[in-house]
């Protein structure tokens, strides 16, 4: 399927071109005008469900040729509850408050001037990700919300379900008046377009990519446009000596086992010295019982193995490793800056969480570690952008500048100053 | 004055993990501390005055020396104003309110958790500038005040004052109890220390290059770490045919002749055709008069050609410069429209202005325009850290993520999610 080079780069950069004329439309369009384009979507999506599985059955079907294992073909299959879900995303999306075009802090200075901010959005933005075609739909509705023209690049493996899902997006667009160029996808499964994408500062303002490590990795290294994205989500759980050990029984549980894959479940758990006799055998057991396994430092393996519980012997990459899996690394710590220590050593400035009874630590923890996001008393299973609030979210950010933790709305969008004199001069 | 590479980037390695551990302890500190810090600092400045004019005065002899221009020298002098300007500017930002640890936006969510956002330090800032002394204390300054540890590299010319200044710092820094590496200066002048710093993305979380254009784009080219940045001042004002003329003559006259050599000084003057017949011809007899050389698109040469005014042809290249100079490029438009078109083709999206009555077209022209800082009847010269009220800027971004336009204490934060349960977990 490998084009020519420059015909991919040539497609690409039209693309752009139409996405940063389409943006321009896009992000000074009304409210009602956006809601619009979403509902009309919605509209299109539930009445072609069965062309849409139809479309879905073509990459279903070339998947199991191909040999894809069973994970693989169930993240990529659309069924009809998977359809309505996308439609009912959308409606969501629609009802969330628009950010653009508010103006805020406005005030007057000495010079007779005002000085405020207002809210816009970014422009053109770039989303790169791999097998659900589901986040056609959601990055697409995310985007026109905030006034942002998309440029979609899915798996190739998805690439009719992608196509029939970016051609109903460009009809509810159409429906409501905006133009169909504000999302768009690359039709080409050609790997080079994604490196022409990531290097077009002049028609991309940046780059979300979702997906697994290596895809993002890449894109870090290569992309000469700004990146929004997390690499790892080594999240940790820090139980103090003043914790109610109930209540950390029930935290440290949830974020492990609640579900393994989520980039927010724990992957290391660390103990105060003092309470570890008492809190680490029982929980330990609940861990076994549901067939996690454990790896532990020193102290910890000696005190599981003292109780009959297995418990392999952790090694330096363990404290650095996001398993993914059910498994999980333990480790007895002196007391909390030991714990912060190490979160910030071998932590990946995701979310971490502290159980403590005591306010002043669990207000240090808050401040002094180092990450997207800080909890206190609660599962690291909660960052996300519909339990932060946010409505919806597009990705995770481990970054400082910009957007960081879950994406929403206000992560895709910019602020510039405004100024609004009478003739003012500068003196 | 090379040294081996090794040893160069084994140095600044150094300097990265002291900034790095100081940067833990300053982000934390109250901000009584990080004030009383300034406070020691200046104190020292005007306790050394004599000290740092001689120190100075090593830097000045060997530019001279090096048959460096006077225009040149001028810049890297301290006379004793200058020195007490700088202590001035640390009181200044000692007044400011800290933006460090206030927690917003916090909001029960359904789960029982409350979600909200804490501002934090950056962490790191490196900071790349050339001749001028005084920025080492006013960026040292800036970023103590937010909490950030700070790696200096000042200008090779500027070597000797930039030494003097630094200890001072250091010692204000001691004096309150606070890490001296808090704030480091690059003691060399290998020019591969720049490239070593700009690389270390695990000891320097963003970069903000001060100086020449082709320092800023070397910088970003290579760059591995964020950077806060802007190229280029390409600065408009639309005058449109719903202008007060007397108030656009003065903006226009204000934006261009105040000072030449500033980034927010207007470039292209773009005037609407209906009145650009009574309004242009006596707006350039001012430029004439005060030496601006003037050049036009074929309507504006035909119209000051009739007025008796010399006008040039101005050619492609021209809408694109930012002369930094007594050079004005005028183009007649047909109207907000075509403005909008010329600003977000030709402009660097740093700031531009608009004279109208016309409400809407004013409203159009802050939306549409995709620029740092929008205005309205007000000269561009405003877009300054002190006008906007941020008390003092490190920069001006053009960049749309993170900060944009003058660049204050909070263009210097984070901010991260704060979650605060009872035990919750997810269901």
């Amino acid at each position: 399927m490998t084009e020519p080079l420059s015909e991919t780069v040539a497609a690409v950069e039209r693309l752009g071109k139409r996405a940063r004329a389409a943006s321009r439309t896009l992000g000074g369009a009304p409210t009602a005008q956006k809601d619009a384009a979403l509902a009309a979507t919605a509209a299109a999506i539930r009445r072609e469900r069965a062309a849409l599985c139809a479309a879905n059955e073509l990459d279903l079907a070339a998947a199991r040729a191909a040999g894809l294992d069973a994970a693989f073909v169930d993240r990529l299959a659309l069924t009809d509850a998977g359809v309505e879900a996308m439609a009912a995303g959308l409606d969501q999306i629609a009802m969330l408050t628009d950010p653009i075009g508010e103006i805020t802090d406005l005030r007057a200075r000495p010079s007779g001037i005002q000085v405020g901010r207002m809210r816009v959005a970014l422009g053109v933005i770039g989303i790169i990700y791999e097998s659900r075609p589901n986040v056609t739909i959601d990055a697409a509705g995310l985007c026109i919300k905030s006034g942002n023209a998309t440029i979609l690049r899915g798996g190739s493996e998805a690439i009719h379900s992608n196509r029939a899902l970016t051609a109903l997006v460009r009809e509810g667009l159409r429906t409501a008046g905006l133009p169909e160029d504000a999302v768009q996808l690359i039709d080409t499964t050609d790997r080079a377009a994604v490196g022409a994408l990531i290097a077009s500062p002049q028609y991309v303002d940046v780059v979300i990519p979702r997906g697994g490590k290596s895809l993002i990795e890449r894109i870090s290294r290569e992309a000469r446009v700004p990146v929004i994205k997390h690499l790892d989500g080594v999240c940790h759980v820090y139980v103090d000596d003043q914790a109610d050990l109930a209540q950390a029984t029930r935290i440290a549980d949830n974020a492990k086992t609640q579900r393994y894959s989520p980039c927010n479940t724990m992957e290391t758990l660390l103990v105060a010295q003092g309470i570890a006799p008492a809190f680490l055998p029982p929980l330990c057991r609940i861990y076994v019982d549901k067939g996690v396994e454990l790896r532990g430092d020193v102290a910890t393996c000696a005190l599981l193995s003292a109780a009959g519980l297995p418990c392999a012997a952790a090694t330096e990459e363990d404290w650095r490793t996001e398993y993914l899996a059910a498994i999980l690394s333990i480790r007895i710590v002196a007391g909390l800056d030991e714990a912060i220590e190490h979160i910030n050593t071998y932590g990946s400035n995701h979310t971490d969480a502290i159980v403590t009874e005591h306010h002043s630590r669990a207000m240090r923890f808050l401040r002094e570690v180092d990450s997207a996001s800080v909890m206190v008393n609660a599962s690291t299973r909660f960052a996300d952008g519909f339990e932060f609030g946010l409505g919806a979210e597009i990705g995770i950010s481990t970054d400082k500048l910009h957007a960081r933790g879950p994406v929403g709305l206000e992560g895709l969008t910019s602020v510039k100053y405004v100024v609004l004199g009478s003739g003012q001069v500068r003196g």
